[in-house]
């Protein structure tokens, strides 16, 4: 490489983020100076989080800046170094650039991974192993699954509801789903063991009886993803005492206000006594080692799936974050910068 | 009395509840048998969730029969018995007709009052040591008040709102609450020590300006007696890691899921990380010996205050009801069927 890809923020969406809110720029490869790291990246994570950091209005992570390159978490590998503790060709995790290379002054803010420590595919590392596993774990903590409690999953077959369906099993729960196409209610029962499944699409309008057909004697946790209509269906599904547990409400995140359909239906919350929890992941943080143990013992039983989906090279990333807010992706996306080794 | 006035359901409401979904009927005064106590009405209270009762669906007490006397939380004074353990005079509590008198087989469910255990006005029995200073005191202690929250109360001046500014102010909390007059603004701020209240009917579209007037600094507890508009405005006020108790929404129990105008800003219960734990008082019947405790050592040392509003005579209650039902009391609802003598 003589040049630096790098993708650059153009411009703020209004409503659902298009192509020309992306720009690509060949930047010249950055100087290593004392102490700093550059990585080249491997693989890069795309999530709905990142949604909101595109918004003037402050969202929980810090927001993109205008003229400047997206960030993302993002798998690498040390391409040129003047710090002991990066070494080159190690590999590496961070908030790094849309970009080929990213020059880390200091090396601050990576972590080395050690890709011995759970047998799995190094992109696992931003999946099961990373911000979406973790997220579906603390999540669930909140709602105290109990065997024989019913719970249901919106975007069950993404980045973090794969995860929670398949946790839930194995604490007992009976576990039902729901996704966009077919294909993704079939890889719920038939590859991740979920109990049912159901495509909301195909329901239309009756989201509660498609809802209410798949859990018959009603829900006691719901692991929210998507907000909006799903939501009020799973009030008007849940049983006395459940637990909601608000992860995210993509069906909103490319809405104005005036735009959103409300949640009419929050008695359901008083008369059912219903608990809603929402949460941020970064905010379990000193939860860490906890999950890795739990996760990687799972991981390494083979009692957790994970499916990924790739985009291939950084041109495709602007692309797949935008199929990824509409639901077109199957796995959770991630975008293929460059091989492996 | 020769005859037993009784008011009768006689239509489920469609939307607001109107005269004509209520009749009066003259009744035989009943025979006491024996284990039979009949009671005389002397206050009854009318409370929101009454409301719930009037509709087909199933709320989570259970529903008023039409063509039989509504029900409602009474105290009275035992007319004639064939029970010892209600001799005739005493002073009891149950959940007995809108009537003159009731009679309860078996003196089954009632409670003997004895109004020397705290020092207060009869009526307060059905309010501040009642089922609405229980229900205030249980829904608060689910948000863990600390001292320096700011908490914030809807029908801050209602039968549940006074008591929870009160015990805020109590356990070291800055207390703002709303009302829909300016006169209950004056009673919260002038009579009940509030820090700081506004009137959210004058405040028009812009409830929020007028909250965060109120509360500059964000709020970190709502206690939501009313949803609808102002929960919305609570969510945008509302810090990160709040504490929401969904104690009632009476804005909305007269509209149907299509007039209901919904919550379109659930997004901040994530990117907030915000708690809403909805609750039913009558669930935690466990803790009443402890609130009890807590209540009458307030009461007696003058440190909680409560208003009722009183309407004269049986042949009231159904406006009342309607009237309350509508915002127009001022302090907790009660009627007046007989005297206390």
């Amino acid at each position: 490489m003589t040049t630096n890809r790098q993708i650059i923020f153009k411009s703020r969406p209004e409503g659902w983020v298009t192509l020309d809110n992306f720009d690509i720029r060949e930047a010249a490869m950055p100087d290593v100076g004392d102490g700093d790291v550059l990585v080249r990246a491997i693989y890069m994570s795309l999530d709905p989080y990142m949604r909101g950091r595109m918004d003037a209005a402050k969202s929980y992570a810090a927001g993109f800046q205008i003229g400047e390159p997206l960030q993302a978490r993002v798998i690498g590998r040390v391409a040129a170094s003047r710090n002991a503790d990066y070494p080159e060709g190690a590999l590496v995790f961070g908030t790094l650039d849309w970009a080929d290379v990213t020059l880390v002054p200091g090396g601050k803010g990576l972590k080395k991974i050690d890709p011995a420590a759970a047998d799995v595919p190094l992109t696992w590392h931003l999946g099961a192993l990373g911000m979406p596993g973790m997220t579906a774990w603390v999540g669930l903590g909140f709602t105290d699954p109990k065997p024989g409690d019913t719970l249901f999953v919106s975007a069950a077959s993404g980045a973090v509801g794969q995860i929670v369906g398949q946790i839930g099993r194995l604490r007992g729960c009976r576990v039902v789903g729901t996704a966009g196409t077919d294909a993704k209610v079939a890889y719920l029962t038939d590859d991740l063991g979920f109990d049912a499944a159901f495509n909301y699409r195909a329901a239309g309008d009756d989201v509660l009886g498609a809802l209410q057909a798949a859990a018959p004697d009603g829900i006691d946790i719901y692991f929210d993803n998507v907000g909006g209509p799903i939501l009020e269906a799973a009030l008007d599904a849940a049983n006395r005492f459940a637990r909601f547990v608000e992860c995210g409400m993509i069906s909103q995140y490319n809405l104005t206000r005036e735009e959103t359909p409300g949640i009419r239906n929050m008695t359901h919350v008083v008369r059912k006594a219903i608990r809603m929890q929402g949460f941020i992941v970064s905010d379990h943080a000193d939860r860490r080692a906890e999950f890795d143990a739990e996760m990687i013992d799972w991981l390494k039983a083979g009692k957790i799936k994970y499916r990924i989906d790739v985009a291939e090279g950084l041109d495709a990333a602007p692309a797949a974050f935008i199929a990824m807010l509409k639901g077109e992706n199957f796995g959770k996306q991630v975008v293929r910068i460059s091989a492996e080794d």
